[in-house]
């Protein structure tokens, strides 16, 4: 969406074509050699940061809204993404938003009872990409955007702080029971590559022995008869996911011992 | 709901009351004596079972919106209550529904464009209860309703299988990252107790000393200088729950070592 013309086709006749009270937030996490991200866009008009997002169209299934919306913003399609949690608690998600910003903000000509301006809950979708990879698409309403360290985040706009903090909640704690990593490592990595991504993701340290056992005892992980070479005397076995077991897994969690 | 008059009234007047495209779809769990249930309710005309529901009013917090469709349901309203997945997949989700069916169960004249047949996704939340507690309310459109044992579940209506499927695997994943049994075991219990109530919720059996010390070294239940007398020569110690570490880890989550 980036003419005038789009946008005002969006803005007066969106609502036949999209679901109306609903939208999808995607925060998307990008990881690459131990930093990880989220990737924020600058409204124009607005001095804060926010997440993208999208509508439904009237007849989509929700997951491929949300694959779509994604694809649109950052030109992935092979992504890990899920849904997290619906917004529909805050002052903002509970009253009506009000146009007046909006015809200020875009210069667009929008009715007080225009459909952007209804109660909308967000859908809250994360995805974790690689993000060397991304190249990301602004459009008519955005005018930059931005990787931002997740101990860095600044105040968002609406309640898009929350929408973060509980994203990384999940993805935290889901680390121990959904394998992750297939789309961001190479396809045969080696210990330290793994046992840094789960380290960068959950910002603390972890036993590097027992984490590597752990994911070869749980069968997420296979070792091959294959080595890196990366300097002399050194030379790591290298791994892959058992592809396999990592979809069983996604599918059904793994499951701790008491 | 249950005179002729005000079910007309939300047939006709509910979109002005309730957002449209929207609901809320229960799965009450029901944990009583080492049996754990979910209660399906069976809709006049239909033959099958279907899980109880709502709609959330136009500026109503969402999960006020959640408590207040259980309270209506169930009479309880000090409950363990979570969202677990929107379900905006099946067919049943992305294809408006026919208003055909719902005039020839009901015999209500309900035009072809009223909003209870427009395309309407699920917000699913599960309820953990002790069903020996609940009264559960019927309504016009319910002629009856049935704790059902969770692995005996009959088809359901709609999509409704897929929501006990999803609410069962997130609360069998979770119960190793979030605490529960509050309002499930009186309030001073014995370590037998807890034990059967995590077993019957993961439908297998825990190494019971393991499973004790992992629950005291979390800090989630304390021993009390107190015992139960069950027989001669049998005084189990009674433990309860620390309330603070009990609310902090339902925020933030039990995190595992890997």
């Amino acid at each position: 969406m980036n003419t005038e013309e789009e946008v005002n086709d969006f803005v007066h006749h969106g609502h036949q074509e999209y679901l109306t009270h609903l939208s999808i937030d995607s925060v998307i996490f990008g990881y690459h050699e131990q930093q990880l991200k989220i990737l924020l866009l600058k409204w124009k008009g607005y001095d804060g940061w926010g997440l993208p997002g999208g509508f439904i169209k009237k007849r989509e299934p929700l997951s491929d809204a949300a694959y779509r919306i994604l694809k649109e913003r950052t030109n992935l399609s092979n992504l890990f993404l899920q849904q997290f949690y619906v917004f529909g608690d805050s002052p903002y998600r509970v009253k009506e938003r009000s146009p007046h910003e909006f015809r200020d903000k875009f210069n667009l000509q929008v009715e007080d009872d225009n459909w952007l301006f209804k109660r909308t809950l967000a859908i809250g979708y994360f995805a974790l990409v690689d993000y060397s990879k991304v190249i990301v698409q602004t459009d008519f309403f955005t005018e930059s955007y931005r990787w931002w360290e997740v101990d860095a985040i600044p105040p968002l706009l609406f309640d898009h702080n929350d929408a973060v903090d509980k994203a990384l909640l999940t993805l935290r704690l889901q680390i121990y029971h959904q394998p992750i990593g297939y789309n961001l490592l190479p396809e045969k990595f080696t210990l330290p590559e793994i046992h840094s991504l789960y380290e960068t993701i959950l910002s603390k340290e972890l036993d590097q022995r027992n984490f590597a056992k752990k994911l070869v005892t749980l069968g997420l992980i296979q070792k091959l008869d294959e080595r890196r070479s990366i300097g002399a005397h050194r030379s790591p076995y290298l791994y892959q996911f058992v592809k396999e077991k990592y979809e069983q897994a996604l599918q059904e969690g793994i499951v701790h011992t008491y």
